[in-house]
C-alpha cells in the first residue's frame, strides 16, 4: 500500500491524443473547478502525448505539454498516473506494464488490451497500483463501478448486456424503420456510429471483448475472449426483423453470461430475441444497457451511450478521480481493480453452448412452400423439436419462400442437429437462420 | 481521518430488526464467504438492537446477539459501525447523532430522517466518520454511488425519477389493465406493495424525501423537503391515462430535478407525462428507475427495484463493505459522504413552479359539449394558451363529458391564470386536472 500524497495535486500524463483523448482534455478543462471542489485537490495535466507530429490538434490540447515521446512521460518521476487512450493491443500493453512497474497508477479505456491480457490486471495488483477502466466497458455507463463496488454485498446470476452502439443502432433501425441490414449499416457510418471498417462491431468481436471484462468483474472468473462463443448481426435479415415482431420478439445484439447451477459459466455474444415488454427492448439506437441479475438484488439496469468522446472521457475522468480520491488518503489498492482479488480469482468451466435451453427462432428459405412445410415439420419432430408458432410468407419473384417459426423449450445441440437434417431436404435453399430467444 | 484498523473483523451494531434488517442479516449470513472474499476481512454483528421483545423472529436473527436497549450497542467500545434500519425521524435520529458522537461510522436506510436533517451529513462529515445511505434512495438501485463517485467528473444539468414503487405501480396498472385508481390502490394494497395507509406514498411526500436526497447530491444543493412542489397521484382519473395515450404519452409519477441556465433549481413531485418512447415510460409495476443527464455524459438510466427487504438490504449490505474498505486502509471520508464537502454546499434557489416552460394536458369535465368548447378555447387563447390536440369524450348516462386537450409550450402560471378564469364558466363542472408533459 502506498503512502498517502502530501501535494494537493495529481500529476497526470496521457498517452494518445485522439478523440477521447480530446475529450478528457474537454472534460478536465470544463469542470475543473467542479472536480477540484469534490476532490479537495487538482489534477494536473503533465504530458499529453500523441502519435502523429502532424496532427491538427483542438484547442483543448495544452501545446505546452504535448509530445511524441512515451519514454519522457513513463519516466518523468513527477507523474502519479498514466492515463492510456491509445488503443489497441501493442504498444499501450508494453506503456502500462511500464508503467505498472515504475509504480504509476493507471487508468485505460482500453477493452481489447485487458480483455485479452487479463495478466495487467495481476501485475497491477502485484504492484500495489490501482488499475481502473470504467471508459473501456459501455463508455458512458458506470457499469464496471457498480459491479465492484454496488454489488459486492451480492452475488450476480446474470448478466446480458447491449454493448455493441453500432450493432444495436443496425438492428435498431432494421426493427423500426424497415431498413434492411445494408442500408441501416451505411447510415451507421454515415452519422459516425460505424467505423469504415464495422468488422470488429458488427462480427461481436468488440462486445465479446466487453463480456469478458464484465464476466472477469461479475463472476471473479479468469476467461479469455477466444473463450466465448460469438456470432456478429450480420446475418439478421430483414424478414427476421419483421417475423420477430408478429412473434412480440424484438432482435437485439446482446453479450449474455449466465451463472449455471452448477457454477459453469453460459457465455454467448449473438443477436437474440427478447420479448417486446422487456427492460432490452427498450434501449434504442447507438444507446448501450446492461441488465444485471443479483441472487438478492433481483433485475437493474444501467443504461446510456455507450461511445463518444465524451460519455467514453467522463468515465475516465470518473476514474482519475477515484484514483486521485485513494492517493490523497493513502489508499491505494482499496478496492481490487477486477473486484475481487486476482489470487481469488478461479478459471471458469464455460458451458458446451449445445447446452442451452432456450425457444428458438428459425427462418428456412424454400422453393416449393407446398410440400416442404410437411418434410421440416417431420424432421424439427423426429429431433423432438416442438414448433409453438409458425408463418410462412411468399418471396419477391423468383426468389425463396420463407417459413419462419418458434420452438418450444429446446436443448440447442438437438435444435441445430436437426436443422444439419434440413439442410439435405429437397426445395431448402441455403442454411436455415436461427436466433436464441432470451426471456428475461 | 481515523487511522487504519488493525483486526480483520469489521464491527457492526444493527438498529432496527423489521423487514430490511432481517434482510440483511440474510445477506450478511448467506453472502458471508463470498462478502469475505471481495474485502479480505469479516463483517460481524455484535448487536441487533429490536424494539418489541415479544414479536417472533426469523431464522436469521442471531438470539444471543439480540437485545433491546439501544444504548448498550452505542456505547460499546469495540463497535466500528451503526447500521440504521429503523426509520421515521426520531429515535432513529437521537441514536444516529449519539453514534457519530461516538465516532461511529453510519450506514442508514432512513429517507425522511437524512432529508428533514441536513446537519446530519454535516455533523458525520466535521466527526470524520462516514455516513453511507444507499438504500435510502430507490432501494436496490445504486443510484446514490453513481452520483458520488462516476459522476464526480460530469455535472449534472436534469434528473428525472420514478422513486416511489407504490405510485408507479398503480399507475402501470391503470395504464395497461384499464383499472381505476381505487381498484389499482386496493389491488397493490394486496399484494404488498401499498401500506395500510398509503398515504406518505401516493401524497408523493415519500418521492419528495428521496428527491430532496438525490437533489443535494446531484447539484450539492442544501434543501429541504418543504422547498419541493409536491403533488400526489390521488387525482390522476382512468380517463386521464387513457388520453394520454391517445396523445402518445404515458403517466408517470415523477420526480424532477433540473439546472436552470441561472443556476436555479426547477423541483417537482407530481404525476406527468412522458412520451410513450422515453425510457422513463417502460418502467413498468413496482420497478424504480432515475433518468440522469449529465452535461458531458448525456442521458443514463438506472431502474431496478425500488423497495423490498432484499434489494434495500444490498444496499445497506454494500455500503458496509465500503465502510469497512475505508476502515481497513484508514481511508475514511475518502469520498463526502454528500458528493461534496458539507462546506462546499450551498443553499440554492427553487424556481417559481409557474416558471415552468412545458406542453400541458387538460382536462375539463363539461355539462354540455356543444356549446362550452367554444368558451374554453376563448378563455385558452385569451391567455396566449395554443391547443395542439383535443378530443371530446361523452360521460357515462347522466355524467359530465370530458374535454382532452394538449397546448402547445408554454409557461405554467398562464395555464394556470386561464384555468382559474375557466372554472367560472357556465357548464364547466369542478376544477380542470392539469398534467406536466416532460419531454425527456
Amino acid at each position: 500500500m502506498t503512502g498517502r500524497l502530501e501535494r494537493r495535486t495529481v500529476r497526470v500524463a496521457m498517452l494518445g491524443c485522439g478523440v477521447v483523448g480530446e475529450g478528457v482534455l474537454r472534460l478536465l478543462r470544463d469542470n475543473a473547478s467542479l472536480i477540484a471542489h469534490r476532490l479537495g485537490a487538482e489534477l494536473e495535466i503533465r504530458h499529453v502525448v500523441a502519435a502523429r507530429p502532424d496532427k491538427p490538434r483542438a484547442d483543448v490540447v495544452p501545446l505546452d505539454r504535448l509530445h511524441f515521446d512515451p519514454q519522457r512521460a513513463l519516466s518523468d518521476p513527477e507523474v502519479d498516473v498514466v492515463v492510456e487512450v491509445i488503443g489497441g493491443l501493442e504498444p499501450a500493453g508494453q506503456y502500462l506494464r511500464e508503467a505498472i512497474a515504475r509504480g504509476k497508477h493507471v487508468v485505460t479505456a482500453n477493452k481489447a488490451l485487458l480483455a485479452e491480457t487479463p495478466d495487467l490486471v495481476e501485475a497491477a495488483e502485484r504492484a500495489r497500483v490501482d488499475l481502473y477502466f470504467e471508459a473501456a466497458v459501455a463508455g458512458g455507463i458506470p457499469i464496471v463501478r457498480v459491479l465492484r463496488e454496488a454489488l459486492a454485498s451480492d452475488r450476480v446470476v446474470a448478466l446480458r448486456g447491449i454493448v455493441n452502439g453500432t450493432s444495436n443502432y443496425v438492428l435498431s433501425r432494421m426493427t423500426h424503420d424497415g431498413l434492411d441490414y445494408e442500408q441501416a449499416l451505411a447510415e451507421a457510418q454515415r452519422l459516425g456510429y460505424a467505423e469504415a471498417d464495422p468488422t470488429l462491431d458488427v462480427s461481436g468481436m468488440d462486445a465479446c471483448h466487453k463480456l469478458t471484462l464484465l464476466a472477469t468483474l461479475a463472476f471473479g472468473a479468469r476467461l479469455t475472449p477466444s473463450q466465448i462463443p460469438t456470432d456478429g448481426i450480420e446475418t439478421v435479415g430483414a424478414i427476421d426483423v419483421e417475423m420477430a415482431g408478429r412473434f412480440g420478439l424484438m432482435v437485439k445484439p446482446l453479450a449474455i453470461a449466465r451463472l449455471l447451477p452448477d457454477d459453469a459459466l453460459d457465455l454467448r455474444v449473438r443477436p437474440a430475441l427478447v420479448p417486446v415488454r422487456s427492460p432490452l427492448a427498450g434501449v434504442h439506437g447507438a444507446f448501450n444497457a446492461v441488465l444485471l441479475e443479483g441472487a438478492m438484488l433481483g433485475p437493474c439496469l444501467l443504461s446510456g451511450l455507450g461511445a463518444g468522446a465524451l460519455p467514453t472521457a467522463t468515465s475516465v475522468v470518473s476514474d482519475l478521480v477515484d484514483v486521485a480520491r485513494n492517493l490523497l488518503v493513502g489508499a491505494v489498492g482499496r478496492v481490487p481493480s477486477g473486484a475481487i482479488p486476482a489470487t481469488e480469482r478461479r478459471l471458469s468451466r464455460v458451458c458446451d453452448p449445445g447446452e442451452t435451453v432456450a425457444r428458438y427462432y428459425l427462418r428456412f428459405d424454400v422453393k416449393d412452400r407446398t410440400t416442404v412445410l410437411g418434410r421440416i415439420a417431420t424432421v424439427l419432430g423426429a429431433f423432438d423439436v416442438a414448433i409453438e408458432q409458425l408463418v410462412q410468407r411468399a418471396g419477391a419473384a423468383g426468389a425463396p419462400s420463407h417459413v419462419c417459426l418458434l420452438t418450444h423449450p429446446v436443448r440447442e445441440r438437438q435444435v441445430r442437429d436437426a436443422l444439419r437434417e434440413t439442410r439435405t431436404l429437397h426445395d431448402v435453399v441455403g442454411a436455415p437462420r436461427l436466433l436464441q430467444v432470451e426471456e428475461s
